[in-house]
């Protein structure tokens, strides 16, 4: 080995895209959904252990770019996302991330890897989380309004997590449900596609939004909605940008992730700062109250939390031990001499 | 291909240790640092252009891990860095980092790379763009307090941009001294070992202070300090944590790169809050007067701020264009259909 060669903790492991989908392979799709709804669980047991923030956005005109940090005293984390709605028109992805985890106590990354792929599955078993606490027990169907990048992982995100089998599928383009119903149809599910949502809300328990529009959007009005349902609102994530009519906040019990983030960027940020809402850990924790009745309205108002990332990252770390899925990056100086980073560079020519 | 081979959207080009020495050694050591210090100076004249926020901090007992981004319209930065003074002690880099440019249009990241070296070499050229304005005129002579990691870079920043050839070390540790005499004299400085930072002050036009340790110190008291010097003081950078007795700001006119952070993280946090301030790119606008006199003490109340690396970043971007310095990265999903990335997914089983 050539005196300039980096030492073992110059390298971190780097799971790729191509690694990620490598990885959802490996485990199963449906599989993996269930593990993190399970993980995701797991580290909202011990919320008040995260040091929490609300994101770090850089906005401008065409869209946000987000970092999200989050620390349990052990492990760091954070992600890097973007979220541009009129990305898919240039044929780019709305959303694509990144994300890291480090030793606290040292700083140094100990994880590099993709996320554009893991934050589709990390929202989904978010979604399905909150739906096994809050949707309608042995609801069936769900209805899923905005068929883009995120629909088909929350479809099977539910059917593995809380049973749902059948999904009622409505776009203002008809070629994304085309799309979805194609992909979910391959995969065994009963699909219904729809031309208004109107129609598509008819009979379902659970009612999913992931509209990508930047904008405050109307996508369900107030009597469109009835007794009972559980609302999966995904799409309203970001200061001006909503899915849903405010009256329908007036009737519904509202469930939110970090108060602070989603005062800001979800759907309440249409509501005055007092609207009352529940978080989700305290809920899962026992300390407050999900779904009371079958007539109660539960609107899960989902923006996402760095803890989900962490959660996923963490467990993504988990399954690539012993595994190929993963290069190692030198991206770390590790010089012999800590004190000596000059002296690498030199002895490095 | 395949068709499920990556596009090239889904690259991004990534500079990791080994190439990042590569391209030091491209250029030149010196070359670079000048580089790097017009490249700060260019993007400093255009401060209001900036996006501007104190970097997001996660503290823990043993350290800090840092996020520093900031954009200028069109092009977004961030730094991820930690700060861990103990880690030389286990053998570990006291700061390591890396950073990302994306571009604002469309969230897609364009560069990744490690900034363990890069920020060594931005932080002498930041130093370096002070003393171009407040060191007095035809400095020959710098006493460098603390002869870690840094020491090095600082000496020969200011060797390229202000004419220092001359250095006088002080550090408690003698073997840290020792690495830094060798490695200075093998680049042709002339170089005073010493035994205390009084006698390495003694006949020095610049005082640069840059010790590791997360405390209150003084490596610097008033008596120490005489009239005209320049002081680079560039350890003292993390709430908790600074070089120089008070007394010593009182008879100083200090300069800061952004107040808001500096007043939580520099030496003037031990000051009241409205201790007065000059902002650095004011000075380079010729806004503000900098050095006015030969008597004057100025100070450089560094602590690093995220327009330097995103300076450094567009820098090594431009530089790596048309070589072979830089890896592709699979970090980004780019399916063909953008709302498709479930069925991307499915096509790579």
């Amino acid at each position: 080995m050539p005196a300039t060669a980096p030492s073992e903790k110059a390298f971190i492991p780097f799971v790729s895209v191509e690694n990620m989908m490598r990885l959802v392979h490996h485990i199963g799709i449906e599989a993996m959904l269930l593990q993190l709804t399970d993980a995701i669980e797991a580290d909202f047991r011990r919320w008040p252990a995260f040091d929490k923030v609300p994101r770090l956005p850089s906005h401008s005109l065409e869209g946000v770019i987000e970092l999200m940090p989050t620390s349990d005293g052990e492990i760091y984390g954070f992600k890097y996302v973007n979220g541009h709605p009129q990305n898919t028109a240039k044929g780019l992805q709305t959303v694509t991330a990144f994300g890291l985890l480090a030793q606290v106590s040292n700083g140094y990354p100990v994880l590099l890897s993709e996320m554009t792929l893991l934050t589709a599955l990390r929202t989904a078993a978010t979604s399905a989380l909150a739906a096994r606490y809050l949707a309608p027990k042995g609801a069936r169907t769900m209805a899923v309004i905005g068929n883009g990048a995120q629909a088909e992982f929350q479809a099977l995100a539910m059917r593995a997590v809380v049973g749902i089998d059948h999904v009622k599928l409505y776009d203002i383009d008809p070629k994304a449900t085309e799309k979805a119903r194609r992909n979910l149809e391959s995969m065994g599910m009963t699909v219904t596609a729809c031309t208004s949502a109107q129609a598509a809300i008819e009979g379902a328990e659970i009612i999913t939004t992931c509209t990508a529009d930047k904008q405050y959007a109307t996508i369900l009005t107030d009597n469109m909605v009835g007794a009972g349902v559980h609302i999966n609102a995904i799409g309203g994530d970001c200061p001006g940008k909503t899915e849903l009519h405010p009256d329908i906040l007036k009737r519904a019990d509202t469930f939110v992730e970090y108060p602070p983030q989603t005062r800001i960027e979800g759907e309440i940020q249409q509501m005055e700062p007092d609207y009352p809402v529940t978080e989700l850990w305290q809920v899962i924790n026992g300390d407050a109250p999900g779904r009371k009745d079958a007539s109660q309205i539960t609107l899960f108002d989902s923006v996402g939390f760095a803890i989900e990332d962490f959660s996923a990252l963490r467990y993504v770390r988990d399954k690539i031990q012993g595994t190929d899925f993963f290069q190692k990056l030198d991206i770390i100086a590790d010089p012999d001499d800590p004190r000596d980073l000059f002296g690498m560079v030199q002895r490095s020519k």
